[in-house]
């Protein structure tokens, strides 16, 4: 094995300045594996007087947790939040808050047989390159089961925004080859997705992606998607220009998250076809506000929200943990060897990725509105 | 105009957390704007004992300089570096690098029709919600000559990582509506790109891609394109799982380079169309090394490195600068109102956004290397 | 109350950048308070491959535990910690380390006719015009009770220094106006600080300085004095110099811990009287190490270590709640009021934040020891 | 050499997480050195709408340059400061401020003596083992001089603090052995500080602190003292309780200063003698504000501001710069050795240290007043 780490050289994974926290001044830092004894968050930096109740975030973890239809895997947890600190009398006290799920359904045992072979597509390999060790246990940290604390994060941000009616929607517009057609309004696209598992806005599409989820699943195999976020009601000015813009900070928030491969806004890949003239929004006064007719900027300009809303999406591949043989090397003996991977997986994420989505981007704008200063006491206290 | 702004509410920009520092050893700060005194960084953080000579940055520089081409601005700028700090005996001491570049040539009177009236698809608008002020004078600091800061950082990065044999190749792959067409090893496209004013491996394409240029040029428009950046002999670990995945700290830089609308990594967006079994890259031991066959995950895995190349893809919108009346907003009147923009423009940054590609890069991956504890004495001085 | 209160004037404690975390590399975030579910630590950045127990963290826990004798306050507490995340097969993983200890003897009842009257010599007041609200219960997240968390971070600390052999003491050298009189090796210091519930190594000293806490307990009193802290075989060179010395980074460390009125290291104030001439520590050669006679600069020059041993003394105030009538304000009708506090204290906490102290200065020591590069998988990992 | 310097073990100095920055929100970023081109500071943060000449710089340039009195360093700079960017229209922007001061008097070879050998007293041999390299020209980046950078970055604060008529104060009450006698009003202090080289409020003992200063320097020796800083007007609530107390912050950038060895707040390390009913501030109602009768505290309760003047006092030891032979080390030969040093210095930095003194307080007030939305576009943009 020694051969093929190159650790002996390097003290990586020692010294590194590690990142599990989030935000300037929303900062959430979360902790926990798939397999551990619990997971969690600390929110620190939120203001005092906001009301908030352990449902808030329930609610949210709620539609993230596994096992609540039949597209989505198997593993059985309740996920249940417990608050243990930040609240006084039903209100948050600007102290940090700390929020913890405990793991419940553990079967540990599923996964000796993938000790010492990485498992393609997952981050095993580079985690014990880096930290000499890694979670054999369903990817330790490096599980999807991590997002827990994101969303735990991003209910308390979306509490926050509701008082200035800043909504977040992330919906399915693909799952494979199946795309949504029509085009729905912001408040269509809200309704719709409570109604199907997969969360997208177009009904009979739905019906279809389903259909094609629960193929790949009887196959063991796994499908990905693309995923639209619109956050709607935001000020003009949020996101710093230079190394701190909106897009860029949604970009990396997005892209942290497990199996997103791609994001853009706006027109994002397909503003390459138009020509500078076709692709400016040009602005006009409507109602006494600045506002523009198209947008294909998707709400930001210069690194700053325009106003409009902003609209982002994302590539999500499909699931790495598929049925069946695959190759991969052993880390023991440092030879070429088979894997086949069992254990309970998500045929296709997209639909729970959706709540993720929505959380990474809450966390980004509350960061943002704080900073700017749009938050005031008299707005949260009431 | 009172009642269009939003400002009298807020306290925006002002106890703003600002970002024009990036990095968090290799930490870079920027500073000047379009028609200041000077533009500039400081670089915090670059280890002792690493030759340097302004002549090393000035490279760099000359290769996003504007005025080399005919299908570039023609504003004329030397953009001559001088290093004021961090230099002792020809080598990096240890304290911080600071380098400046004055402005020369302003024609400030160019931008008076400006004022007040917001240009379509920039920043101003935002800026001016922001700060309660903006430069018309060519964007200010909204401009894209505060990149020159990304590059003299970019420039100092690109030193150190040749010590570890560390490439970083920007190569525009579309421009419009034309594509590059065959596959280039990368020796090919370091090679390619070097004869052609487009910076695009296909000789052919880029023939053609610099006529479409030109034609805009000619109408008063512009074009975006497709910018390709692979980073090469990338050790296995780098980036941080959880909130600073190699991917995430790239998409941000990345999408902080203004007129960047989408970033993708490894098969993108093109990720979606293949199942679970089909994206996976299998590992194999080739040479005494694990290496993937295929590289869709373009090189990062759980927000890791895995040892191969890294392959990113950033979509570059057409500069909004464009000739010919546009609809607008007069910010003092309050009314809808109508701008011309002359100055001098870009009919198409793609060619000279490689170079500040290539530098947001350089600056990342210096991190993480430094982080991971991967650069030691013993390499840098000898 | 309007009257007196400036809130309605500002946004604070509404986007202020909170300050619940401490360290760059090694990152201690805590949170909870005296009265409410838990208190805790997540502590990123610990390398990975560290053995490590609950036993570990309790050990220290228990030296800050109060209840322990008859000096300290009654309020029983057995603070038994509970580890959540981190470790893998009985050693640190890489990943956060999460820690909670729960609050079992919370008589909260105590507190209530506390409501609206600050506390004088106590952050009370300072906590209600910056939060609009303020824990009367104990002083929520300003109790002592919150050095839980600092002693959780600095216990993992501890453990990672004990592998090169660095020892962090701390010990009362005056408790009010009586001082130990005589100089005791480190070794001596260490053997008898255990043997007396002051923690002094001076033990005839340490029976009249139990005496003297022992009156002003019985007369509703409480009385400061003066900890040292020795820090012991640390390698030349930790600290950063300009803004984050070491001796900057340990003075706010210590400030931090409530009660501190004064740091100084080496000879600090008694400097003044000596001349530059008899101030400066001669260096020579000592068995082939660089080393000083005298260490009157307490082991830090040019605000990075010098390899001698770090002396580091604090001026802790007499602990605020004393019994008796005292003269307060009333946050309801804003007039002058008084105050009787009851409840549960210390008489001189100077014992018990010894423990806090070492913590604090054991999370600052390793923070910088990985920073510098010292810490090494191959010493850790065996 | 080899066997007396660690560094060939560690990586020290390399992936440190520098430290050339201060501040969350009000950031400044400083460079330069002693002998390089020029020193200079980088101020991200600072609000739109400040006006700003460089003549509010240079006016506190021009306090801490050398060579204004017979009791300075003969070392002659102008230290003239050039504004680069950051100001529009005479205002600041909202983007960084760049201004630098280019070193004129180098007289390098005064230094070619001190070679090898790390001057007793001074960081050179730390620097040596951190960087593998030292400037020997006057120290380099561990010289005095950098805080140029301070009073740049505090220049800058001091004005914004102005509209909000927050004063900071520094005076010398004690030079050696000779101290105040009486106790002075601020205008008093004030006033009087103007009026001799000492910048001492007690006009009497001013002489004899000069006196004092002249025959030590007539010896080739040199003297420390204490300096008392008084910050006036604060509002209530400045400072985050935990990690960044208000006094944390303070005692940490004020020991961040070269010969500072002792930090006290308040009474500081004469709490020690008082009991707690004796220590404790009692509140009560003047002109409808909450204030105190004492002000043992120094301003700050529970980490934060509460109102009253907050007073600090800071130990500075003798300039370690003395003449004649001392002994030291050859890092060469791995020998003792002597060194004499000669080269310009100050007998006694104390009236020149006011400056930084209060460049540093400066800094650290508006960071929190920024941090806790005290700082308004109303109040700053007239």
């Amino acid at each position: 094995m020694k051969s093929i780490i190159s650790y002996k050289k390097t003290n990586m994974g020692v010294n590194e300045v590690s990142s599990n926290s989030t935000g300037k001044i929303f900062k959430v830092t979360t902790f926990g594996s798939s397999h551990g004894v619990a997971l969690g968050a600390v929110i620190d930096g939120c203001p005092a007087g906001l009301e908030l109740t352990r449902e808030d975030i329930q609610e949210e973890l709620d539609k993230r947790r596994p096992g609540t239809s039949k597209i989505t895997t198997v593993r059985d947890e309740k996920d249940q939040v417990e608050i243990l600190s930040g609240l006084f009398n039903g209100k948050t006290d600007g102290t940090p808050i700390a929020a913890i799920v405990k793991n419940r359904d553990q079967r540990s045992k599923n996964y000796d047989n993938l000790i010492n072979k990485p498992r393609p597509g997952h981050g095993d390999l580079c985690w014990y390159e880096k930290y000499l060790n890694y979670d054999y246990r369903g990817g330790g940290r490096g599980s999807g089961r991590v997002t827990i604390g994101h969303v735990i994060g991003g209910a308390v941000a979306k509490k926050l925004l509701e008082r200035y009616s800043i909504t977040t929607t992330a919906h399915v517009t693909q799952i494979y080859n199946i795309k949504t057609e029509k085009e729905y309004s912001l408040d269509k696209i809200k309704e719709n997705i409570a109604k199907n598992n997969v969360r997208c806005a177009d009904l009979e599409m739905a019906k279809k992606m389903e259909e094609e989820i629960l193929k790949a699943k009887e196959n063991g195999d796994s499908l990905g998607g693309i995923v639209e976020i619109i956050i709607d009601n935001l000020p003009i000015g949020l996101g710093q220009p230079i190394f701190d813009k909106m897009d860029g900070q949604l970009a990396k928030a997005l892209m942290n998250i497990g199996a997103v491969k791609g994001v853009e806004i706006g027109l994002g890949f397909d503003s390459v076809m138009l020509k500078g003239s076709q692709m400016n929004d040009e602005f006009r006064m409507e109602n006494g506000k600045i506002t523009t007719k198209t947008n294909n900027a998707g709400g930001v300009l210069g690194g700053m929200t325009n106003g409009m809303p902003l609209v982002i999406r994302i590539a999500v591949k499909p699931t790495p943990s598929v049925s069946g043989i695959q190759n991969t090397v052993n880390l023991e003996s440092g030879c070429d060897d088979t894997i086949d991977i069992t254990g309970r997986h998500d045929p296709c994420i997209c639909p729970r990725i959706t709540t993720v989505a929505e959380s990474a981007c809450n966390m980004v704008i509350v960061d943002n509105m704080l900073s700017a200063g749009f938050i005031h006491p008299d707005n949260i206290d009431k």
